[in-house]
């Protein structure tokens, strides 16, 4: 029987990020695939069988597989530099919960599955809950396939290198068929546990979120032999897109824009860039308020790119509208727990991209800075435990 | 006997970048080494005796070394996604005015060499002309030896893979002294000749210009989690540098200010950085200007730093004086060419860096866009071979 603890510290070494900090894992990477051996390895240790789906999600069940099936699970993927929680704090707290009621006899009255998502993140083809997504259909397959990594390798390379079939890759209706009801336990990510001082809280809603990625072209040349007059360069009006995304936000209730990545081509110190890449992340509580944030920052990259005579493309890199989990199986997760505040909360999740297909619940495990997607994310001991008994407790009830 | 355009055409393979365009060729990486040995070998053809210097640099004999010899030569590294003639030009031009000269019968009446010049870019170390600074003294050997490439390897580390020793690098005063005069061929990074309908002209002047590193801290976290009210975001100020470089150089005659390089850690999307680098390359025409423009943006980023609760540290990385060729040697190469209107430049040389040593000359080839540091840079084939023909008759004059 471990803790959840326990099992962060047995994968603490894996990925570790020497430039940045914290952890880099992603989808299919060779820390993400030790991870996934490791769990799988975990998951034999307590009885349960392993299967990958053709979309590269992990399952593990105790009993047959579905239907209506109780699901819950997260992800071992990181951002660039991420912290030790976000994602396998849900998948531990799983074994452990699995452990805690394993020990106290439990059988489960319908099927029990444990879930790895693949790429949550987004941090290798830049689309978040890829696995979750390809699952459900909310990203075609062809599409998902031809996205690229840094190195230049697609989807489809990166699947095949791993054992799976790039054939077999999209919408998978049995798969999701034998889900009936799905929790994800995760790390909070703000710090509205900490205000409540409380352990452990229940998701009520996801912010709308999208990702959009402008390219800035311009004239590469000479830093040193180009006329400040004859330019035309594209890292000004790249710029202005993030001082515009500060100020659309802010001046949008409940909204959050960000570039955390931009990137100049050539990239070199000495040369005026040819081109810019910057991806706008960007959040609001509903389709229309997020919708219109980023059309107020598109039309100011648009007049300053004119500004400076460079152009700019924009492309929807994914989108997914707000998510207001269920309200009964909060209701019920709630209940099981005894006392669990809602909460709302501005981070996507693979159990919002179910959500719009079985009913879906989250518990949140307190953070006591907020801080997360970086190495500084943290969670107690003692709270995590909270949420291993309260996962186990809700799986109790509702597996039961 | 071989043409400029034929020597640029053996090397078109070395080296090209099919991510960024053109080429990438970087001291002492794969291609560098290549185009190092390509050289060696045909200086060999040619019947002069090759040596590397404690530096690096390359060093092709024309009769025995020194003293007061008479020096020709550039370099065969590019910036990132560079041209097919920033510093190959002057590389193959000098192999091709040795060429005409031999088949003319004509014998040095003094030492005559060609060098290749190691990491004039500065693309792998960030200090350009680092094998003319270290064999002048310019940088310290200890200070360069320290320098780290992208993959974190040391200059140190890279010099010893390449066969050479790290103890022996530093200012070479034997070696230097062996050069009379310098003149450096090169492709013109402008488009003064185009203006003055002429294939070939003289440099007179470089301007003061250096590389300054910003880094800024702010506080890394969550892009969807994070209240636009709650952020320190290093990306702000890192935006706000780049609009104030285009504003103090716009307002300083003669001035240039660039951001080419500007990289976010982690560098995720949805992901609030938690620091930002920034490069800044800043000329003038005089070191006075070339300051006040650098103090300008720095107390832009500072402020911008502090309006966002962010710190900021600059870096000087590489700095040199505005440069004033030669005059005697600049009107004896204008004889000798024949016609040759004199231009200043805003692009650093090694023949800069020598330039507080010896005489030093330079050519410029004509550029019909004047566009450079970029896949588009050109010369056409006849300007090239301009080029050649006025830098053997230059070499001829001068070491006949």
């Amino acid at each position: 029987m471990s803790t959840a603890t326990e099992l962060l510290s047995a994968i603490k070494d894996v990925g570790t990020d020497s430039t940045r900090g914290g952890y880099s894992r992603h989808g299919y990477d060779t820390a993400e695939l030790e991870l996934r051996e490791w769990f799988t390895a975990e998951a034999g240790n307590r009885g349960l069988d392993v299967e990958v789906d053709r979309n590269g999600n992990i399952w593990a069940w105790w009993g047959e597989p579905g239907p209506d099936a109780l699901v819950t699970g997260s992800h071992l993927d990181s951002v660039p530099g991420g912290g030790a929680f976000d994602g396998p704090l849900g998948v531990v707290s799983g074994l452990a919960a699995v452990d805690m009621l394993q020990a106290k006899g439990f059988k489960p009255g319908r099927p029990l599955a444990l879930m790895v998502f693949a790429e949550e993140e987004g941090g290798r083809f830049g689309v978040p809950c890829l696995g979750s997504r390809l699952l459900t259909g909310a990203i075609a397959a062809e599409q998902a396939l031809a996205l690229t990594d840094p190195a230049g390798d697609t989807l489809a390379d990166v699947l095949r290198a791993a054992g799976l079939d790039p054939e077999r890759v999209g919408k998978d209706e049995e798969a999701l068929g034998r889900i009936g009801r799905f929790v994800e336990l995760h790390v909070e990510q703000g710090r509205g546990l900490v205000d409540l001082a409380t352990p452990v809280g229940v998701a009520t809603s996801i912010l709308a979120h999208g990702r959009w990625r402008f390219r800035f072209s311009g004239e590469g040349n000479h830093a040193g032999a180009t006329p400040m007059g004859s330019r035309r360069d594209p890292m000004l009006p790249a710029s202005q897109l993030v001082l515009s995304a500060r100020w659309a936000a802010s001046s949008m209730d409940g909204a959050r824009a960000t570039v955390g990545r931009l990137e100049p081509i050539p990239g070199g110190t000495n040369v005026i860039a040819s081109a810019v890449d910057v991806w706008l992340d960007a959040r609001a509580p509903n389709d229309g308020r997020t919708r219109t944030v980023v059309e107020r920052i598109t039309a100011a990259a648009k007049q300053a790119a004119r500004d400076e005579g460079c152009e700019v493309t924009v492309t929807e890199e994914s989108y997914g509208d707000a998510v207001h989990f269920d309200s009964a199986l909060r209701e019920e997760v709630a209940e099981a727990i005894g006392q669990a505040p809602g909460l709302p909360t501005g981070a996507g999740h693979d159990a919002g991209i179910l959500a719009a297909h079985v009913p879906t619940a989250m518990l949140f495990v307190r953070n006591p800075t907020g801080v997360s997607h970086a190495p500084a994310e943290h969670a107690e001991s003692g709270d995590c435990e909270a949420g291993v008994v309260a996962l186990s407790k809700v799986l109790e009830k509702l597996a039961g």
